[in-house]
């Protein structure tokens, strides 16, 4: 293989492949450096078997409303929680096989081993001196484990091992409670575990808004406890772990560390750069280009500790792939921010959150889904949406909600605030009934009644009047 | 009761409450007809108990993942079907009490009785003339049942009669593959009766779109007979009601009528307004104003045989309301259109319809759902839908689908046409991972294939650049 390289890449994840499809376009003088088992954090351990693992929670928890429904024998379901893993690891391993194959078919350019940069041209891997006119760094996270940990061994659990597991313990203690933690938890409890929640936050699953954290709390609790607001201590005891915050304290089987992700950069030579490096060892990175300052290396996807989520990642081994191939760096201009948990009801923060929105400038609509009539004839009726818009122009800034179809709620209000929208014209599309977007309506009319313009009609009137009479 | 009025209404439904819902901040001279039960078509026997028996049936059609998912015992499920009709009486109960107060709390302005026009400005019920400045006639539709159909007496129901039933044959032929028979069908089906479904177009659901029928079609046929393309002809035999399309016979227990829905204009005397009636007996009305000709009289929702949805009926009720207080006729522009059908996977048609596309004009692009990797975790990976944009611009032009949150998929489609937004525009907003709205992007991507100009990046690259840096 030739040692000097267009473009060398450390990581087949998704920023990493996302990166690999732009490059491959401008030229074959290219390789792939991957540390690890491959097919990337998303379809291996992430978000696909987490979506696998509450496909069949949800699915087993219906049953509570089955009598309601008139369906008889719901209390004779069980759960076989093995099955269910191999179902997940199943279809995990379907998920996985498309990059794997994509990184198998580079042949030689496809390098497995840990890389350490030497400088910004130069990387060290298996021995061997690669030089690159550019690197694009794409190495990922992985969970954050506290050191003292380890001792409980297997029963420690983070989401590398979860989906490994043959079977689970009746008791978890699920610690952290942001996106994935909330996942984990709600599923394991609805599989029919004993499951405790403890989050060293006030706010559940990324949130922002007391609202919507305090109506989803309520929600969660009737389900497993939710210790939120407190840091949990582990300690081994003769008959498990014990977890304690302070004030509540159990004592379980197994327990399941969702403290969040940490970017994978230790050894990874980035003091090499010579560029500043925070006290988690990251340099400054634009987001609007990947670039590392003015040096021809990009950092991309979880690795540069900025959000985790997988199409913010995406993109940005996109960016990074297309300005490692460009004459010129380009600036893009990122997403709409959007963030979803998987959570029964779903959690969705869209736009601005709460906390960047400037007091006084803006008005709230919200509406409780309980009244909600679809969401009521599908015994759905949960959860609480807060908009955000100018309290002049009525222009749409965010959104927080936990709600029934939640996830595609966010996406149709992503859209109206990607489009600079405002709730006027967000009222001016087409609502069908029954759906829970009437529920969305109500909020936003729950707006337009604070704003000062308030039209008679969500329609607009023809600019001149058009004899359009029936065929 | 004064018997001069400023606004008679004639009809309380949801076109005649909505018109109701304005007139009242204008006047207090105004009086509501209503002949027959009170609580809205939509509300009583149209989408609310539609939607509560196919949430049963959905629920219970849900075990046939069950194994599949790990879960144990999915096949000593039962349904208990007149504990799920009672069920979505109840619920219709709870959902028709608003509209009911609605006009009880009108105390004499409501008025139980039919009413006769004898002229633009007279109108007789119970023996009493009243004169009314304006007229709003929105009195509705009701099932079209040939009439030799009636020898089958209680054998034969409709959405009127259905949800009364306390108990339901095994053994049923729908007749009629619109939206309602189409979701009844497949409701009935889900609960474990024999159903037999007979369209006489060879299009289901209301689709235009080959490609989309011929999937859908596909997908219900595995759950029950489905014989669209002729006409469906009944005789009463010994074992029951006979049902042939000439081609395919049964003999069925009970048949469903879900032939469509005829204006309630029958006795109304329109022809006393003195201007041309087709041969239903419809005047022309002017959608946009919902005025016939230029008479002081108004035609809002099913009654004038345009197209029977909720929210374009809410929308004529609000726009006859507006307009019979308004000093000057207000011309509004109406919704872009949107229609959904609430079988799995959901029919929606967005926009323009295929056959109201000029060929040659447009591009297609598609998106099979059995490719969808959140589909495929959750077992519904099932579906087919095709996007149209203008073959130069790439705007927006209409969808039809049958995909697995397809009312989703369709609102967040309506909101881009509404927009006037291009292909180019959409990609532009984030899509979370993974959720089926992902589905929806790939068949974008398969129209920006085909289209002139092919951006390198969905995302939009900044207008200068600007050094916003991680903090």
């Amino acid at each position: 293989m030739d040692t000097k390289l267009d473009v060398l890449i450390i990581g087949a994840g998704s920023a990493g492949l996302a990166a690999l499809r732009e490059v491959r376009k401008h030229t074959k003088r290219f390789a792939v450096i991957n540390h690890g088992p491959y097919g990337t954090t998303c379809a291996r351990v992430g978000c696909m078997p987490s979506k696998s693992l509450i496909e069949a929670a949800n699915a087993f928890h219906r049953r509570q409303s089955f009598a309601e429904f008139g369906i008889n024998g719901g209390d004779s379901l069980s759960v076989d929680i093995p099955k269910v893993l191999r179902g997940v690891r199943d279809l995990r391993d379907r998920f996985i096989a498309g990059p794997i194959k994509f990184t198998e078919d580079l042949g030689p350019r496809s390098i497995a081993g840990k890389a350490r940069l030497l400088g910004p041209h130069h990387v060290l891997v298996n021995g061997q001196e690669l030089t690159a006119d550019k690197i694009i760094v794409a190495t990922g996270s992985r969970p954050i484990v506290p050191a003292t940990w380890t001792e409980f061994g297997d029963r420690l659990l983070t989401t590398d091992t979860l989906f490994e597991q043959e079977r689970l313990y009746e008791r978890i203690a699920v610690i952290g409670m942001g996106a994935i933690g909330v996942e984990i938890a709600q599923a394991l409890a609805r599989l029919g575990l004993e499951v405790v929640g403890y989050g060293q936050d006030d706010f559940l699953a990324g949130l922002t808004n007391e609202a919507v954290n305090r109506t989803f709390h309520e929600l969660l609790q009737k389900e497993f406890p939710v210790y939120p607001g407190a840091p949990a201590e582990l300690r081994q005891t003769a008959d498990g772990i014990e977890v304690t915050n302070g004030t509540h304290t159990v004592v379980v089987e197994q327990v399941i560390a969702a403290l969040g992700r940490r970017p994978n950069v230790d050894d990874l030579g980035l003091e090499t750069l010579g560029v500043e490096l925070d006290d988690q060892g990251l340099p400054k990175v634009n987001p609007q280009t990947m670039q590392i300052g003015d040096l021809p290396v990009f950092l991309a996807g979880d690795a540069n500790g900025r959000v985790a989520l997988l199409h913010e990642t995406a993109d940005e081994g996109h960016i990074a792939g297309l300005n490692a191939v460009a004459g010129k760096i380009i600036c893009f201009k990122r997403r709409t921010p959007l963030m979803v948990v998987f959570s029964d009801p779903n959690i969705a923060v869209v736009g601005k959150r709460l906390s960047e929105l400037i007091p006084g400038t803006f008005v709230t609509g919200a509406f409780d889904f309980r009244r909600q009539g679809r969401a009521r004839a599908a015994l759905r009726n949960k959860g609480l949406v807060h908009v955000h818009a100018d309290k002049q122009s009525g222009l749409l800034l965010g959104a927080e909600m936990c709600a029934p179809a939640g996830e595609h709620l966010a996406h149709l209000l992503a859209l109206a605030i990607d489009r600079s929208l405002t709730v006027y014209d967000l009222l001016h599309m087409p609502f069908y009934h029954p759906v829970v977007e009437e529920g969305l309506r109500s909020a936003l009319r729950d707006l337009t009644a604070q704003l000062p313009e308030k039209p008679a009609s969500d329609l607009s009137s023809c600019a001149a009047f058009q004899a359009e009479a029936l065929d």
